[in-house]
């Protein structure tokens, strides 16, 4: 049984310099976290184990990073009843309008909650686990509500040209 | 204090017919919800206040859709810390591409939760609905479960002509 | 062992006015096939089986078609090293350019051979099967042959306004 | 009461480097303005505070600048009736796209006049305020004419290489 | 000197269909404007009359719409330095997003202030329009505040299935 | 009289590294040009006297080059019978997007033949002036032959990875 | 030797209805033409003996329009030196955005003068080619302006709703 | 007679460093390959050339790629009936997604199965031909089934921060 409450995962680690973003905010919240790579593409299996077995390990939601004909998130979702939320992964060519596509438009029946492309979609993923989970659980509420009171009270009055 | 877990609120009555469908299926899973009429830009008050009272409402989960400049999912979202998932209902000129992307690119600090454009993503955010309240309800869990293997059943080995 | 060198394989029945050209055109070469309906969100189970049994069932070319976040031919490539040609059906939002992005930006590593969105594709993808299939065959070899200079034959050298 | 015409308002101190370039020109001009952050996502609650209280203030026009989802011009016009135009900053993945549908798709009732992406946007804005400030002040219109007639004469007749 | 504040300006007859929906706004505001086909593509010349001579009729604010490769706006915003709100009429092929960029990314120098794509932007030009003259009229301002008042008791509190 | 047969006018001194690139196709096939600042948003009183008067000036052809909302090269179009090509600039934030439709969805009545974004689309430009001149010049003829038969025998036969 | 100085091809009889535009326009300005199907696709060597020969069958100019992946204006500009006027004809899914990319992003070397998307387009590439012979041909150039000033004429002072 | 299976070809020395991908991925494979410049739009006759005599040289599969207005994949489709494999090249101002459209859009009859825009396409290209050429060689489908073998055992279960 796994102690983390949210499976970071990617398909490659050129991912995670995005996904760590979701990593540094869990950090931020003091919410438990395993970070893995796990491709769609490349390596089918431990997909189908780590999704199918998820819930078992004790995860209660995943947040699934990937770029391009970005499949690992909706898989994911098809494989098990968690809740799954997708992070679109900017692409190079086209800067992650592909990613966006792939993840978010998935069929009736599978969903995926879809976050923004890139870093901030990364920190939002988190930010939305950490929503969730604070239902169950008041010190995840409590640190949720400070971090976004810190980040109301850091916004200055007025631009600075420095 | 509200009966219902999930809060589905739209921009305009012209939204229904799409997000009937998180209704529909929030019914099948056997989920309390409520459906109103907050507008963004035409009741931006009732908007504010339903946002912040939505925690003591006692609600859960909000799902919000909209069209176009669609502001509703995420300003809700600023103004509460409950989870908000986002329906991008279809636009006319656009077919959605505005609404997808008005919601779905939030800033880091506020997620939204985005589904698929129009009805499948109205059914979706019912779904995902249904899986984060699963973590607490094994009766939403059993229903969830049950509905997706209903589906996966439905599904036949071959095409057909008729 | 199957009789058939194709696997036409869709997401849903709703696929099948689409997918039912590639079938079409394989009859008119005389090209075997079977045709299934393997939706990798619903049925994942059935696509992984489908797609690591498929070379074991004497299927040489795999023709897979799906719309919006459209996985079925991407994921069915992860798991099979036969030529995976896939059809972006029409969505109904964005027409079409979700499922042709899900399906042809694949990641170095696992190819999907993509054709046009819709029935051009369909059509295209039993054409490029039956010019696989020829390289090994001379009955294909020269009953492709036979289309494409049937169509050759059938252009007009002057538009007209019946 | 303000002692100034124009608010030029940004959701972010990342906007100011856009969003000076309307407060350049309005120096030019000799238009009085303030230049102040109210985040629509992070701080709604100023949001509402400025929109609802800016007309007392004695603001005529409002500037609003944001990128990505960006509500802030949107909510801010649902908030006043004075008006409001809007400026796209140009966001990273999809270059200001995102940021222009977001704000100039607004629905019936609540306009925003919006301008280019970047900083050609935020300079036409304050043009735009100024010729709606002289509408009623001669100063203004003879500056406003003053810096056309200037930005005519400045082009060349014929392009140099230098 | 004419008696109208605004001119309602468009290509073609064509886009009377859109355009009407300003016209009929300002009849519900009590505005004064006139309605003419100016084409900056077929009356080059009417168009340049009018717009060189359009404050000396005694306009205060020109409304233009035009589709496809939509120059009216941004050339009328040339040729005067009163207010220009520009209306992208949907054009067949793309839908408007032609008529979009085409009249919202103007250069720095010379704004127009653009609404959204088709009925609502005409709607909403209007609105901006007496917005704009509402700085100088008490009258505009309680019709303007009427008119937004009675759309926001309009809206319902729950969506109604007939 | 003017000397030359082209004109290439472009919106502004920014355009130049772009449309140099037509000056030097001209150069290279010996055929005169004139190269001017023609802005449609700055100059619009220089567009006009140019555009009506280019005919009278001897000029055969124009070639226009803008970005962004770029009107030059219709605006020129409606206001003479010359043939006009345009060439879309590079823009910003759209990559030029947003020139080439304001450029090449012109209505019924008025064309303009536009070549691709940036300075291919101008050395195009200078072609297609020069195939249109070719019909009246053998000496063009012959120059233009050349530089194509030049352009064919210096494609290399196979690729060089120096 | 042809009588006619313009060809009109296309990629097949379904691109008539559009193109047929361009021959009604050319019988309005008394300019001679021939009309063809001629597949860059189905038929490439009547293509490729087509474009060859163009220039010594005695035509001066040659629209060709094709959807989709439309390579038939551009193949045609590779083959001959006579100008090529394309027109994109709008494709199924795409709305003809495919059909405008393929034809008007050719590389340096091989200009295609392209004009807008459907009907438009091809009344334009008509009147485009108009314009090219008005420069040897007083007739067609009196039949250009009057064509012209008819449809300037025909432009109604103010809108009408029936 | 070739001793090559395979030919890569591509429209100018530009986009080798994209297909020096796919020549690599063959090599690595043990696939026979020859790399040609074939400029559909500056060498047609190469073009027509190669692709009429591709079979009789004994070549198997094409692997083509171009960017922009990208011909030479569906030209060369349309003159040999051997299989033809598709790369978009990264284009300049749109990113590939003229390259994508311009061969993936092809129509009903003429089939070009198409990798992703850029490297990753190139690479992919590759690995399908040699999934098909594995149909017929028991010695390149063990050479893929390494390949593909090594590419899963080389993911790492974490993701690193160096």
């Amino acid at each position: 049984m796994a102690q983390a409450d949210v499976a970071i995962i990617m398909g490659s680690q050129s991912d995670w310099p995005t996904m760590k973003h979701a990593a540094d905010t869990l950090d931020q919240l003091g919410v438990s976290y395993e970070a893995r790579i796990v491709s769609a593409h490349r390596t089918p299996d431990r997909m189908y184990d780590f999704a199918k077995g998820a819930k078992d390990e004790g995860f209660k939601i995943i947040i699934a990073g990937a770029g391009g004909a970005a499949h690992l998130p909706g898989m994911t979702a098809s494989l098990t009843s968690l809740p799954v939320f997708g992070v679109p992964v900017e692409s190079k060519a086209l800067s992650g309008e592909d990613s966006l596509l792939s993840i978010v438009q998935m069929p009736a029946g599978i969903p995926v909650g879809t976050l923004a492309i890139g870093k901030a979609g990364a920190t939002n993923a988190a930010l939305l686990a950490a929503a969730v989970l604070a239902l169950q659980s008041s010190a995840i509420e409590t640190a949720l509500n400070k971090f976004r009171a810190e980040r109301t009270a850091a916004v200055a009055e007025t631009p600075s040209d420095d």
